[in-house]
């Protein structure tokens, strides 16, 4: 376990089993990313962009960046989604200024291709990155593994892209439910592998991510987005009984409250359209919730930016609280809005 | 008034105005559209797509095909949310296949070259429109009139096309929300000026899209789509006191609690996303609801299909309601599943 006996916990780790604290930690989803030049800087001495997710000291180096500029008190390893549909076997690339490119796999048949004791040996240079990170981050820094939920790592695996609609997905998914099931299968099985592995590396943390469960109607979300993270969590748990897991269903509106309440999971991440005073008559009184700032307001900067952030802090902030922003940090985001950011965050009595 | 006094008012007004029928008045979003072959034959003679929104014949056409075929109870009259920024004066224009392009409008001072007052005489050909469709519709089916939210057109105006996250006008809106205020406040006047030309013309019934409310957080969300909604509410009512008014901020989540409470609608329209069962809870009691089977199950079809339908008429069919997909009805639909859903319906004892 990552957790020593008699050590202090981390306050993000605190702050996920509950505990109320003065100051809430704070990290930021994609915090390292193209806002910063030097990240820029590393991704083009990698070349390609899984060659990035692949090189442990690139790897390493990226995701240290952000936490040597503002001292976050988590770092999220920096890897990608798709690196499960790559590890199976499937054929990713990633199109500069076009996102991800994958090659389809819309039937039953296809699944055969996919081969699930691929995946940790294959993503052997990721769990390497983890266990360098362990050594290289400050003490007082959580490490968080990730990893996309199944839903939403297969409507790229479907679609062969992002799309909108997630309408190949869903075509397949309506029309052949028990069918699609065993695609929602393999990746839970996948996803308990390469988070269990990251566990193992040294992540004390895990996130999972799924930004399209909102769209999803409320007997599919159920089927396919709260039931596999519930089978994902159970698993680790059941391997790793002190990891604590944040699930992030995008866009799930009220259907988080079952999502927290029936998943197991430790935090909920707020995506940028949950109101503040609901999540905490609602969610916070579940557990620890995490969020939720709209990453255009951190471009914004300025009294709209301030005023969103204290809008957050006094709402949440009497709880057990992460302080984030809603989705993704943008590339057009001025790296000083980021560090006025830390310290209202860090200034805040509530 | 449309409604004429001592006549028996028609199923879904009766809905809209909290009653329970035995059965639920449907009519689909985007009814009249590409998925229609005769739809697309007219859509042929028009040329291009804005041409169709201002000849009132082919708009009445197409605005009846889907009446000829299914016998819905709402016929939504055939035009589109930016006919409000052509008739202000700003450049609109529709290209196959890419969807809107406007030249883009991001400053305070760009406001001069809009013109409220040119608005109701360039749309003079859509109020013709309704006109003709009081006369050619059905007794029973009632007449649906609409516009676009001002935030959702502004996000239009601002970003000259569609925009997955608005970046453009959340950028005006958070840096200067005083100047933004100000197109937000021209568009509520335009909305206001055409919708109630609509009512003028014979609309019985109407609709406000506030397709992209939910990506804004909770402050902005009360600023720029709950306040400016009530405001064109409260202008409508005070002209026309028996209108009916149906919201769709689609993705508010537990934020379309306040939205139903404080803007004076009569029913809201609920998006793919909803959970039945909350918005039961949380929205029915406080009027009628609307919605929401996804549209791409409708294209799916088959037992998935029955299965949703069956589960929003379960969860919403005990109080006022009116049967809708979560969003509009897209090109690939096939026609027969249409038919079928409707029969569904039309069939469903609770």
């Amino acid at each position: 376990m990552s957790h020593e006996i008699g050590a202090p916990q981390k306050r993000l780790i605190r702050a996920l089993k509950g505990e109320v604290l003065d100051q809430a930690p704070i990290w930021l989803m994609r915090q390292a990313g193209r806002y910063l030049p030097e990240y820029k800087k590393t991704r083009a001495q990698a070349g390609s962009f899984l060659n990035l997710c692949y090189t442990p000291e690139l790897a390493e180096e990226v995701t240290l960046q952000p936490i040597r500029r503002y001292g976050f008190d988590a770092s999220i390893l920096f890897s990608d989604i798709l690196v499960i549909p790559d590890g199976l076997g499937q054929k990713v690339s990633f199109v500069e200024g076009e996102g991800p490119v994958l090659e389809p796999i819309t039937r039953v048949e296809e699944l055969a291709k996919l081969d699930l004791t691929r995946v940790v040996p294959h993503l052997a240079p990721v769990y390497e990155t983890v266990r360098r990170l362990r050594k290289s981050l400050p003490a007082e820094t959580t490490l968080i593994g990730f990893a996309g939920a199944p839903w939403t790592v297969a409507t790229y695996m479907v679609g062969g892209k992002g799309s909108p609609d997630q309408g190949a997905t869903k075509a397949w998914a309506y029309r052949a439910p028990d069918e699609f099931q065993k695609l929602i299968d393999l990746l839970v099985e996948a996803t308990i592998l390469h988070l269990g592995a990251q566990v193992k590396a040294g992540a004390e943390v895990l996130q999972i991510f799924d930004t399209w469960a909102g769209s999803l109607p409320e007997l599919p979300f159920r089927r396919f987005a709260l039931e596999p993270m519930k089978r994902i969590v159970a698993a680790l748990k059941a391997q790793f009984p002190d990891i604590s897991i944040i699930g992030f269903p995008r866009g799930a509106g009220s259907m988080a409250v079952d999502y927290f309440r029936e998943t197991g999971i430790n935090g909920l991440s707020l995506d940028t359209g949950v109101a503040p005073a609901w999540a905490r008559r609602e969610l916070q009184s579940l557990g620890c919730v995490q969020g939720n700032l709209d990453p255009l307001l951190l471009v914004a900067g300025g009294p709209e930016m301030r005023r969103g952030i204290e809008h957050i802090l006094r709402e949440l902030g009497q709880g057990p609280f992460i302080f984030n922003l809603g989705h993704g940090i943008v590339p057009q985001t001025p790296p000083d809005h980021v560090a006025e950011l830390v310290d209202i965050v860090r200034g805040w009595r509530g």
